[in-house]
């Protein structure tokens, strides 16, 4: 097998909401909720932000820096104009996507926040309601539904709106054909119940019914010390992942719904070996008096079970597959933020595949079979095999540009120090709580 | 080699306080502080805690559960007669390694908190310095020294004194031959600078200068959720290690200091693996506008040379050796806490040294020879070699009794559901800020 060859499906990339977002919105929404619509602004100083009921929220920066010169990835695009238009144009997407060979993207939204928490802290429910309801639409038809076959949709769970609405939200989406919806890790901190109860059973129980994957995405930044430097924050992203996976091992879910699927995104996967490791040591050792159990299987059984975690490089997770699991290692891309290895992604993929000597079947897992299976979803529905393969789709985009170039920032752009990046994050909203997070 | 050829040298286990101790403070302390001295009280309710400065104390618990069978654990024992006498007396405790097969061992504080935070939360610093020195005398002199050869004695930075303050205490615990000094992974909680600025620069040179080591000991519950359940806490501790240790990393003390070396304890050590690779792949990645420099060398290389790590026991930081660097893998012992292996651990972690196939050079870098050239410890300096491996230490103690019993525990002391373990860490004392953390 050569790297041309690959097939490759990404788990976790995202999409940066163009403007006519908001007139999807405005033409969508319940009548009466029309002049409420959130739209696009630019502001005063230069910098673009939605606007939605009093807030404004921004979202480029570093979740939009593809494209520009690492040097200047610290230079805070601040509005449509300073940014790669595959980030928030789908026609362009689809071109980045082929430059880098990437067949299909699950695509994460940028300023509902990845868990969609922005939608659900308003007051009026049934507004946050219609305003859920509506992206998901949009998501799946306008923007996934645009390219058929290179896009796995995923929908926001509403979580705030209560376990019953997101049972109806998880029916609705599965009849649509979209097999992954976003939750938030930290859903308590938004006023619902934690995972260790019985409060989100019936959402739970609707996932498992519609073989709909809840995915968990990761980008907070709690408990860093105050000065903390940028740098900490990918580095930890695996090890927050790490201790919200142990959450849901022991929280009831995996035990109460056994066909239930569940995803990681941005996590990196070197990890879950010796996290799996541990949790059969707990148990093994705490179990006479902790009363836990899990009936004639491991904790880190029943984990591989139910939990796929995705990566971007990741030799330690490559050479410890055997033990982790190899059917629940996922690729992502995680285009457009700093983090991604666009547009070589494959030749970085390759050399961790060579090292770590993948064989020609478990290549296909990781890269695309597991992906598949996980989402429901046909990669060869709408074109041959052949079509598919890393070489086919960069032989369409011959025409790409890919070489870095400097998009502007506004004046008042530039990252601080690089320190915590909260700073930076929170510093062109005005909806601080939770922002990121 | 064989499993009686090993010899052993703890890098974490625990002193429960006896209350000799108090006799200790009363005589020792200047003689304007006699009548503030700590001492053990029983309470009305059979609970036994230590009382300093209108405060209580209690730390047993977890803290103290080796030699009962497993399924008492949460009976929470509350006081000293409820208690195996190894974990207080040091006559019994070095019969308990004795049995157990361990050479010698470093231990840590109870009652003053891991990182001795408890000592250091009164107004009245010229009292707080006065109780944390003649803590460090009491540890050194009257504990370890009671045996000498069978302890790495660890003094307490009483960092919140002030790094000028902590910088004395470490050059006097020097000359006293106490090469490991405790600190606290999050001393910015308690109203000093945390590690990213230079404040603590003079306190780092003192440990350089000496050879010190800075111990940071993990046992904090942030952020879990509400409901979590107890098997989540040691499930944990490792990634909450990782996240200390890249605030660590990150910082400018390896930089600044090229000598300076650092210890995590209860961390484990399987997943440093992945921790350097993916420090390597930030630093690779994101340096074009961080500005990060480690000069001619790698994260990943820095933190080699700074940092040991260790283990109860480890397969999957036995099998990633390579990349971790064996030179910073250290056994830990953690008697009496509720997660040691005692009283058969060479016998566990034997078998994970053949699962691995350690060779007999790997064995004893991670068994005794890392901890001895980090902690400057000879530990054949006062018995020959051959009376120091596990063989001949159990030789010694034929009489030892390790089946385990039931110590009996007081009305009110049975964990609720095992629920987040803040609640009993908590309800015996009156410091509840910051305890255990």
């Amino acid at each position: 097998m050569q790297l041309d060859d690959l097939i490759l499906i990404s788990v976790d990339d995202h999409v940066v909401e163009p403007p006519s977002l908001g007139d999807f919105f405005r033409d969508n929404l319940p009548a009466k909720y029309k002049d409420r619509a959130p739209k696009v602004v630019r502001r005063d100083d230069g910098t673009d932000a939605w606007a939605i009921e009093g807030q404004e929220i921004s979202t480029f920066g570093l979740n939009a820096v593809q494209g520009r010169p690492p040097e200047s990835w610290g230079a805070d695009p601040a509005n449509f104009d300073q940014v790669r238009p595959g980030t928030y144009d789908i026609h362009e997407r689809v071109r980045d996507m082929n430059v880098n060979g990437v067949l299909a993207s699950v695509n994460f939204p940028s300023w509902p926040g990845l868990g969609g928490q922005f939608f659900v802290q308003s007051k009026d429910m049934d507004f946050a309601a219609a305003i859920v309801r509506t992206y998901n639409d949009w998501h799946i038809h306008e923007w996934c539904g645009a390219y058929p076959g290179r896009f796995i949709p995923l929908g926001l769970s509403g979580f705030a709106l209560g376990p019953e609405w997101m049972a109806e939200e998880i029916r609705r989406l599965a009849s649509m054909g979209c097999f992954a919806v976003s939750c938030h890790p930290e859903a308590y901190r938004f006023g619902a119940a934690d995972y260790h109860g019985d409060e989100w059973d019936v959402a739970w129980q609707a996932a498992e019914e519609t073989g709909a994957v809840m995915v968990f995405h990761f980008g907070g930044m709690p408990n860093f010390m105050p000065r903390s430097p940028f740098s900490v924050i990918p580095h930890v992203m695996p090890f927050q992942t790490a201790i919200f996976a142990s959450e849901l091992l022991w929280s009831p879910i995996f035990r109460k719904f056994p066909k239930i699927k569940f995803a990681l995104a941005e996590g990196g996967v070197g990890w879950i070996g010796y996290f799996l490791e541990k949790a059969d040591f707990v148990y093994d050792h705490h179990r006479a008096w902790t009363h836990e159990d899990f009936g004639d299987k491991l904790p880190s059984q029943v984990f591989r079970e139910h939990v796929q975690g995705c990566f971007i490089d990741d030799l330690t997770g490559f050479q410890l597959r055997e033990r982790t699991g190899i059917d629940m290692l996922a690729w992502e891309c995680d285009y457009p933020h700093s983090d991604s290895t666009w547009p070589t992604a494959p030749e970085v993929l390759w050399k961790s595949i060579e090292q770590a000597a993948l064989s020609d079947p478990e290549i296909h897992k990781v890269t695309w079979e597991n992906a598949a299976r996980w989402y429901n979803f046909d990669p060869f529905e709408h074109r041959s095999r052949e079509e598919c393969t890393v070489g086919a789709l960069r032989a369409q985009a011959t025409d790409v540009d890919t070489t870095p170039r400097e998009y502007g920032s506004t004046d008042h752009g530039r990252i601080m120090d690089t320190r915590n990046a909260a700073i930076f994050m929170e510093r062109n909203s005005t909806a601080t709580h939770g922002r990121n997070a």
